[in-house]
């Protein structure tokens, strides 16, 4: 109703003035109220929140003005503003393909998953025993790849096809734990923006890249580490990759293969070809292209490379109840733990995505799948057969999906065909070389198939002789029937045959959902992660056609919504941090660090310092990025950098200096108060300052990391920023940069951005804006914020952890407070004592917070058997309360274990999580109560209790063991 | 992508023929998969569906050919339609007031309510242990409406405010218990459609409505029952009742108010000024206008009136654990216990819109809601200043939001304002005197009333004056700091001042849904009520702007989209049912009961043969329609009407003969063989038939009430055509007649209808076409099932009861079964023997079926003691299977008793249903085990155990004392 409104309202500005405003949606996000704000700041024993700030954040950095944003939207002037921008996109029928096909959701999984706060809501699954539901579905998944795959073991995602891709070429280098295998073959018809990312990172490592025809690649000499092949290639043709892959392994080179899940139902998959690693994007399984993400990468490996796989994995092991229970395994392999040894930096991934691929492949079952691959390839062949009989030339076959077409000028040209094909609103994908790609999808009905047939010239009587052909007549091209035909067996699971009525997928869904628990239960204070809210509003774009249903390559006339919102949202991410140019293509904040670290070494390079290596705390990230990691230490007391430490490390360093990293506010929850120093020192000897974005929820409209000194920053969009966790991805993580770093920002293979391609980083993500699709969701949130509600949600964040802290600092040691006693917006509670006093530890600490129905801070990070509290500013502060009323009370249960009312094995904190079949059963030999147990709190009741789906969960064994399919879990089900 | 696509799609259909067809939705539909079919069919003792099919329906009224109907769209064909005929409508700016405004639903509370299949698809909450969710909420709706309205309590809504204003009258008039006080006084400010309705139902009941200035009221007659007046009234004037109403008591008259809720934050309630009822829509809390709905009208009485108030009231009590509990109470004044002397007819009322209302309410809170009013009546005496100063007439005041505007001709014109209006998009009210109508709402800007005054044309000087005045210059016409000003306070309950930020009106929203059984969880196999799935793709248009954002009484070539959506379903309920023409006007199932008898009774009259009077089961809204009722008794054994007993029946009333109201296939779950000789029968002594389409859905595409008989059904759309029950509404019920029926069908005062006025029966809901904008979901079934699918549909619906009855026969009695021995959609499970074996009754086995987390079939009706089983052709087989082991289960458990192993009076069947507090206690002193208790089953786990929200209710208890608000429950809680 709105969309003519805003104009007037321009020419009429000043009636406001007599009509009071409508209400800020300020109130919406910040949990507290007015009256609970006043009473929180005297608990914290300040009088306002000026005060309290200005004791926080040091004087020398805070912003003297506001920031200059617009003012803030209602939520209704808020959809009034998306559509405007909404309908500046134009959605084409897309036949480019390249790794993006339009597909149909299932209506009942968009809704009831992707709009579903129950499910985009929760963090990685740290709590395994509150997270069974998405794990279970992240099991589903990895099966499901390898099941289509034909390998032993697939991760729960990777970022994207080209991510994965690369990720496939570290783990071939790795493998071979030497540096003389350092070259890796591409085969030429790769996806070009997976060879890009490829190339990126493996610069970054000092592997070389060799690019040719894959009929040409000598795996003799000693020095190949892997290959990488695409099957179907990116033009479409279906390779015999056998004999190549045989050479390969003679002379134990790893053979990777870029591949399409879907297309694997009909054709031979690599699996069966004899591949060690298969890998892609599994998108057109019921996700949404959204302008280029976020959706699943997939990985998959033979069972040997098991432990080198990136990314994580879920495992099935036992509860201490015997019950068959869903964790991460194997998390030693990551970063927070190896640090510049792990597989992968990854942290976020896809796991949203991931699981509504799986609810895809369960709602439409082995068959469901094979008809829709079936329907596609039969539609690629009568197009193509329509074609020839018109006179164009087909190139090469067997194919599946997708033809490369050379057009005969007598019936259409190409430019005539290109000039029909924007008449009909029709994308095709345009090759450099003189012919035109056209790649089918779920989608395509009849009539689309007849528009191309239009648009390539076909007369009507080519239809008709099409019309009238039997079936049989009409295979040219096809591998059905081919040795290249799929002879095994997938998707036998009784999960992907059981729940193919709406009814049934409905229900197996929200057992699922219920299963977890979200934001839509209590609050998630993991340190470091900012489980805030995600608004509604925030997220109705990403359910709109004009942002969902966009191919990342469509020409950029079509997209003009999407440049308009990425513009200010740089514009506004810019003035928030004081950088001056965003780059959007990293599409995690981990992928944010690497791209940041390039930047630099970009830079130096440029400036023939290549010499220079960075310091600091993200250590797989920097190893990415083929850089030296010098760890700095911090005061054991205080958790601030001494500044005089500093100052030798980096004086002993100076001449290769390429970079200090720093997360700041710290990872210990203060402002430390000689930033600007430790900047200005880094600065002064050539280095670099990279700023960790990730705690940026503490600083904005307060202090600017381009003011105090940083060069980079990557901006975890998915913490600060508002986009939903969706239980462990997707996540965008832009960097924001400082002049001089500007034109060495990411660039991209197909579309062209502003940074120059010659200084550029090169390419880390498969399209050029990352997962744009979720972009709006943080757009949104700035501009219904507005300048002074930005700025109140970092003050009330601050305010709430120290609010917190407050109230459990008699019961529990606050480690690292600022200058003035007081904390950033998380804090970490020390329990290294309970170990030598109760034998309880910080993780025994997380399991008995479950029975609370309570949601664990993050664990040993940054410090190792602590616990970091995060409440954020949604929070209001009966929650908090009931948290640190839990907390208090686990405490007075340390006591009494202390006080040796309870042995140090067997007492409430050791038997927790207590399950519902537990508690249920009617056999009752713990030494405490069943209430005890289950309903500790006086304000925990049946209608708030979250269940934990597992009791205390066989760590050690899950690693030993992995069992990550459905399959293995069936056996070992029956073994034990 | 596809609005283009469909043209071609015409061109080139014979493609269609090379290339595989989109899987049928029908499929997602229905529950069993094809192998499972065959496998019930062999359980059932048939060969095929055919047989099946062939020994349940009768031969003599078998359709002999396919429906002709659409061929089925696929889910993304129907997403092409649907925006089509989306576009068709134009949504303007509605200042058109008249009940119906346009406001702003909270994101959060669409998304996570209205679009969330776990408030959507529940049914009225018979069984309170597993809808303590909604029944809380409606509580929260229940204060919230007696709060504004400073009335003593509520209903839990009726079907809109017209229908309630004729509540209100029944009210009156029944009050006094006589034939004398026949006379119900009716301003001429009340809503057109209002008086329309009451009027319609006044003749029938022999009230007689008088239509006058209040001022002209003599109550002193002895002949009138009861006044209603609008408070602000029609035009948006409010007057002062004060004196009225005291006349009307002194003479023992009870006054009714129509009024409007937000109005009421700022204005002296109805309450205050000693109103006895005060109703009116809770549709601007919250709720799309819709073209019409579905919304709320609330309801509300002073204590004395309680138990003669019409529809469902929430109660709290006490369960057996003494814990607080919810609800439905004095139900023994409903239908289906007092039948024609039931307070109303209402079954479906407006549960989940009234829930919505209730959770704007809560968001908002007393200030919120305060503020958003106050806005809106500034924003009025804002554009009445401006136009006054322009030189237009503002009529009398004090208004909240409505004025009335004479046009100053030589500013501009009425015509001129008129067309400078439709250039900006905006609907005013048109009266049929010279002025215009001018109501404001929440969603009003500044930039809305600019517009506003520039279609009055006022000048740029007149704007500037308004900007400069201050706050206190523009006043006139206000009511506030007058003696209408309110000064009673309102919401003060916690429940409306602790939910203010979205995350926490989320949690609390998650939490009540937490708490209800609904069709995500598992089967809701209520008799009668058909719990089918409600598909998403069938849900999607109610969420759209254009669907959702039309006022009702905007002119006719804004709703194109509407009429050709309405113009087909008509059609294909014609072809499926076999009458000629459908009218869409009543709301719910038991409102299109009222509807066809009036339209039977308005034929009868215009042949003068008022005097006839109809027969049959639905005696409440026989009874509204002014008709005598007479009962034909059913053969015991058989459960079949008995031809010759009938015809002695019909015999004997011949002459007064006016219609046969009969239900089919029965309510005992039987096709009757003898339907045809019946309604000869009755066509042969000048009566008509009825037909209850309450059960349609073991007929689609198999016979038609039209081809054997009736001459009017309704329909519950809410049943057989997958509108989603919404926790107990909305629904619709159309009524479909025989041509010589259709010119009585239902008129309209506003808006133009096929009916011709002068014959019509009148006006049954405040708008044309009732809740119109849930008709697009039917409409939706209907296209995408397309012919086949639909009588696949009502045979695998057959097959599904048939397939229960056959596993549950050997264990209970099957009460009734059809000539071959089989059952339509529906059966009877006869318990009553149980009482006397083992004191269980059939309400015993519902509650223990919660145990099993299983919602009950309907009990005890239409036969006492008994279950009644409808599955639907949702349900899969596995789900079926685990019903009808719960129930063997069950049947065991009474053995158990009966065999003396337990008591009759302490056994797991009488203490049932076992809450989680109960399982879960340290203490348990029950002779069976707590497994027994709670996880009765092998397929029951705590993943998908849903724990009943309360223990065993105190019935009597909450009868005799009813709670039914949120104070008065606080005092009782403190109390016990
Ligand atoms: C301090 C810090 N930096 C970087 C990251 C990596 O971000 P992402 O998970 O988006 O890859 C995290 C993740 O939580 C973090 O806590
Ligand atoms: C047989 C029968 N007729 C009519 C109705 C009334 O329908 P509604 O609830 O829509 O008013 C019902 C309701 O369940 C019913 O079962
Ligand atoms: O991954 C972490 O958030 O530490």
């Amino acid at each position: 109703r709105r969309a003519f409104s805003l104009s007037a309202c321009v020419r009429h500005e000043r009636l406001h003035e007599v009509l009071p405003p409508h209400e800020s949606f300020a109130r919406r996000h910040i949990g507290p109220s007015s009256e609970d704000t006043q009473e929180m700041l005297r608990v914290c024993g300040v009088e306002t929140m000026e005060e309290l700030i200005s004791k926080t954040v040091p004087e020398s950095i805070r912003s003297t003005q506001e920031l200059i944003l617009d003012p803030p939207l209602s939520e209704l002037e808020l959809v009034d503003r998306i559509s405007d921008l909404a309908s500046k996109n134009e959605v084409h029928r897309s036949y480019i393909g390249l790794g993006y096909y339009d597909c149909i959701t299932p209506a009942v999984i968009k809704r009831n998953v992707m709009e579903n706060p129950g499910w985009i809501t929760p963090y990685t699954p740290y709590q395994a025993e509150l997270a069974q539901g998405r794990l279970e579905c992240l099991m589903n998944y990895q099966t499901m790849v390898c099941d289509l795959s034909a390998m032993d073991v697939a991760n729960a995602s990777l970022l994207d096809e080209a991510t994965a891709a690369a990720e496939a070429m570290a783990l071939c280098f790795r493998q071979f734990k030497d540096n003389e295998h350092n070259v890796f073959y591409v085969d030429r018809h790769v996806h070009p923006h997976s060879l890009a990312v490829i190339q990126t990172r493996a610069n970054h490592l000092g592997v070389k890249t060799v690019v040719d025809d894959f009929h040409n690649f000598d795996f003799s000499t000693g020095t190949v580490c892997g290959v990488l092949v695409q099957y179907p290639n990116t033009d479409g043709q279906i390779n015999d990759f056998t004999e190549m892959i045989e050479k390969a392994h003679e002379n134990k080179v790893l053979v990777a293969m870029a591949t399409d899940l879907l297309t694997l139902t009909l054709l031979k998959p690599p699996g069966d070809l004899g591949a060690d690693i298969a890998l892609g994007s599994s998108q057109r399984l019921g996700v949404p292209m959204g302008f280029g993400g976020p959706h699943a990468g997939f990985f998959a490996v033979k069972k040997p490379l098991l432990k080198s796989m990136p990314g994580r994995i879920v495992g099935r092991t036992w509860d201490h109840q015997s019950m068959p229970t869903h964790r991460l395994c194997l998390q030693t392999r990551e970063q927070q733990i190896r640090k510049d040894k792990a597989t992968s930096n990854i942290c976020t991934a896809q796991a949203l995505l991931a699981n509504m691929s799986a609810l895809y492949t369960i709602y439409h079952g082995p068959e469901g799948l094979r008809d829709i691959a079936y329907r596609i390839h039969r539609s690629t062949l009568v197009l193509a057969e329509a074609l020839r009989r018109q006179g164009h030339i087909i190139h090469l076959g067997p194919f599946f999906d997708t033809i490369k077409v050379t057009c005969n000028s007598h019936v259409a040209d190409r430019l005539k065909v290109l000039r029909r094909a924007r008449e009909k609103k029709i994308n095709l994908r345009i090759s450099d070389e003189d012919d035109l790609g056209v790649s089918l999808d779920e989608t395509v009905t009849a009539s689309d198939v007849s528009d191309l047939m239009w648009i390539f010239g076909c007369t009507r009587e080519t239809q008709d002789s099409i019309v009238a052909s039997a079936p049989e007549d009409i295979t040219e091209g096809s591998f059905l029937d081919s040795e290249y035909q799929r002879t095994s067996q997938y998707l036998s699971h009784p999960v992907f045959n059981k729940y193919h009525s709406e009814t049934a997928l409905l229900r197996y869904m929200k057992q699922l959902e219920n299963l977890d628990l979200s934001l839509a239960h209590s609050m998630i204070p993991l340190g470091s992660c900012t489980m805030k809210l995600n608004a509604t509003s925030e997220l109705l774009p990403i359910s709109m056609p004009e942002f969902a249903s966009l191919h990342p390559f469509a020409p950029e006339e079509q997209s003009v919504g999407y440049q308009e919102m990425l513009e200010e949202l740089d514009r506004d991410l810019c003035e928030i941090t004081g950088y001056d140019k965003f780059s959007f293509q990293p599409n995690s904040g981990a992928q944010g660090e690497f791209a940041g670290l390039c930047a630099i070494m970009a830079y130096h390079r440029d400036r023939d310092e290549q010499h220079r290596k960075p310091m600091g705390p993200t250590a797989a990230s920097a190893q990415m990025a083929g850089l030296n990691v010098v760890y700095i230490p911090t005061d054991k007391k205080t958790g601030m950098v001494s500044i005089e430490d500093f100052k030798i490390k980096v004086e002993e360093t100076r001449k290769d200096l390429a970079a200090v990293m720093v997360t700041y506010p710290s990872t210990y929850g203060v402002f430390e108060e000689t930033i600007v120093d430790l900047c200005d020192m880094v600065h002064h000897y050539g280095g670099q300052v990279y700023v960790d974005g990730a705690n940026l929820n503490a600083q904005v409209g307060l202090c600017r990391p381009g003011d105090y000194g940083g060069d980079v920053s990557h901006l975890n969009l998915h913490k600060t920023f508002c986009i939903p966790h969706g239980g462990g991805g997707p996540g965008m993580g832009p960097i924001g940069v400082k002049a001089h770093l500007a034109q060495y920002l990411p660039s991209h293979p197909i579309t062209s951005t502003s940074s120059d391609p010659a200084k550029s980083l090169g390419t880390v993500s498969a399209a050029a804006w990352g997962s744009a699709s979720i972009l709006p969701i943080s757009w949104a949130y700035i501009k219904l914020m507005g300048p002074q509600g930005l700025r109140s949600a970092s003050e009330v964040a601050i305010l709430n952890a120290n609010y917190m802290a407050a109230r459990l600092k008699d019961h529990y040691k606050i480690l690292f407070r600022g200058a003035h006693g007081f904390n950033a917006h998380e804090f970490i509670l020390d329990t290294r004592d309970f170990k030598t006093s109760a034998n309880v530890d910080s993780i025994d600490i997380t399991k008995r917070l479950q029975d609370y129905s309570l949601h664990a801070p993050t664990v040993s990070w940054p410090v190792s058997n602590t616990l970091m509290l995060e409440p954020t500013e949604s929070e209001d502060r009966e929650m908090m309360d009931n948290y640190c009323d839990a907390l208090i009370s686990i405490r007075e249960e340390i006591r009494e274990i202390e006080d040796g009312k309870y042995s140090k094995d067997n007492n409430v904190i050791k038997g927790a999580p207590h399950t519902m079949k537990v508690v249920t059963a009617d056999d009752w030999d713990r030494p405490y109560s069943r209430t005890k147990a289950a309903f500790p709190a006086s304000w925990l009741l049946p209608v708030n209790k979250v269940w934990p789906g597992s009791a205390r969960q066989e760590e050690i064994h899950g690693d030993r063991n992995v069992v990550a399919t459905l399959y293995e879990a069936l056996s070992t089900v029956k073994k034990k």
